[in-house]
């Protein structure tokens, strides 16, 4: 089956898709739609929008991703699309874990003091915080803060959690006693800017910000200043508003920021990990089975 | 009771001792051995072995530490010293868990891109690994490591455990398959030289080490030669033979490590909470009940 592919393979992940029966062609990222993809019958990965609403196009394509936000809304001629919805939830809440606890027990700091060759010792003692019995609110509670509220259990935080009919009274009464937010929601009419400069000064003197889901829930601006003034302690930021980030953002400079690149899905063996994944959904499509992860652009997720 | 403070204290933090029927007299930690440590009946903090030796002293000395090394089998002149035996448990593995998950997920790295304005993005991914499922050696299972396994609870790591009564081929066949190594023994004679140059080779390639015990437990140029080589894919270290690190240790320069300087029990409560657990201890003693935490020279914590 013709199937277009939008990452790059190595030769033996080539054959992988080979022996299942399917027969890749490996299509550049960009340019005029090639007729490649018109005949492609599948897609693997993510197509130029314009790609898709030149139809007649592949019928199904399995995006490499979470989000699709770049075709919310579009008429792509029929096609079905597929996203890796749960797929990253282990790493990504690891890297928020891995953030929270940076910024608790200095990491960031004491990362920067080794590259400047500077024993800052017993002075840092006193700076340092625990996640024990922190009062945390999960904004979002798809895979991601689902599988952190697990991480979260030996810790004995007091959690709070909204799901898509969140109510905004309730979310701030939950950020005026949390130390912690965690954002992992995706960008729907109901989670944007959610997180403006209002929400922000709600949360209490030195509270950290974890921001893992679509930026368009957050105000970057209002978050950068409140760690410019000191009222917010910190701050773990996957996924911006612009990638790569514009050389005059503040997140660059703000403190206390650890800015993980939008890398927060990543291990060593996702490539391998997203073909098993798409194999799969191919043997469901051949068997004529439902297809897991059909995106609902009215949903948005 | 006359009380010789080794502490530096706040105002707040003195009136709690005087509040408790202690009569507080600060001296400095060091120089010859004041009258007023001898004539003191309890010491609070560590003070300067000469000074423990000079007999009379306090008859009871509540050691601000849990590491006692340089009063080992050293004749005190009768004096109990009672160390702070697991107080440091929450702070120290939550350091342990924040230096794993940075290695793994790159929160090292991430920070100097940051610093230096270089954004990386999706060529950082193949880089990251998971904690999930890691074969993890604890060598000392004293409060911190015991704390460590229930927050490593939640990854569904294979975790082999090593206590005083440990077999050198038994740890040697578990680092064989460990792809993470935690150190958090104290300094016994059973312990010293524990993580030598030949046992850190048994560790698979890319394995990560933490070491927060005695620094004497490791070979600190064995361990920054593998990582030098990348045989090794990090370490966390804590606690060094000399602190402060001296400027040409090849821990300032070594590729994928974290130093924290000894700063891993640090909360910006210690000092409150060091004084909560004097307090109850000072009960015990006016009681004349057993006190907590009287260290063992023979045993060695």
């Amino acid at each position: 089956m013709r199937t277009a592919v939008l990452l790059q393979l190595t030769p033996d992940q080539t054959a992988r898709l080979e022996a299942a029966g399917l027969e890749p062609v490996f299509l550049p990222d960009g340019g005029p739609c090639p007729d490649a993809f018109r005949e492609a019958e599948i897609a693997f990965g993510n197509p130029p929008l314009a790609w898709l609403k030149a139809s007649p196009g592949p019928g199904w394509v399995q995006l490499e991703s979470v989000g699709f936000g770049e075709y919310a809304g579009q008429d792509l001629g029929g096609a079905v699309l597929t996203n890796l919805a749960g797929f990253f939830a282990e790493p990504v809440a690891e890297s928020i874990l891995a953030g929270l606890l940076a910024l608790l027990r200095g990491i960031d700091r004491l990362t920067l003091l080794r590259r400047d060759g500077h024993w800052l010792g017993d002075n840092i003692r006193p700076t340092l915080r625990c996640l024990s019995g922190a009062r945390v609110t999960l904004f979002g509670m798809g895979a991601i803060n689902r599988r952190l509220a697990e991480m979260l259990a030996a810790f004995g935080c007091d959690i709070a959690t909204f799901r898509s009919d969140w109510q905004p009274a309730d979310l701030d009464a939950a950020l005026k006693s949390s130390g912690i937010l965690v954002a992992t929601a995706p960008d729907t009419p109901c989670t944007r800017d959610v997180f403006d400069a209002r929400r922000l000064a709600i949360l209490p003197p030195q509270a950290i910000v974890a921001s893992f889901g679509r930026g368009l829930v957050l105000d970057e601006t209002a978050l950068a200043e409140a760690l410019h003034t000191g009222r917010l302690g910190g701050a773990v930021v996957d996924v911006t508003r612009e990638e790569p980030l514009p050389a005059d953002h503040p997140f660059w400079t703000a403190p206390n920021l650890i800015l993980t690149q939008h890398s927060a899905g990543g291990t060593g063996d996702e490539i391998d990990r997203k073909i098993d994944h798409f194999l799969a959904n191919f043997a469901r499509f051949r068997a004529g089975e439902p297809l897991q992860g059909i995106v609902s652009f009215e949903r948005g997720y």
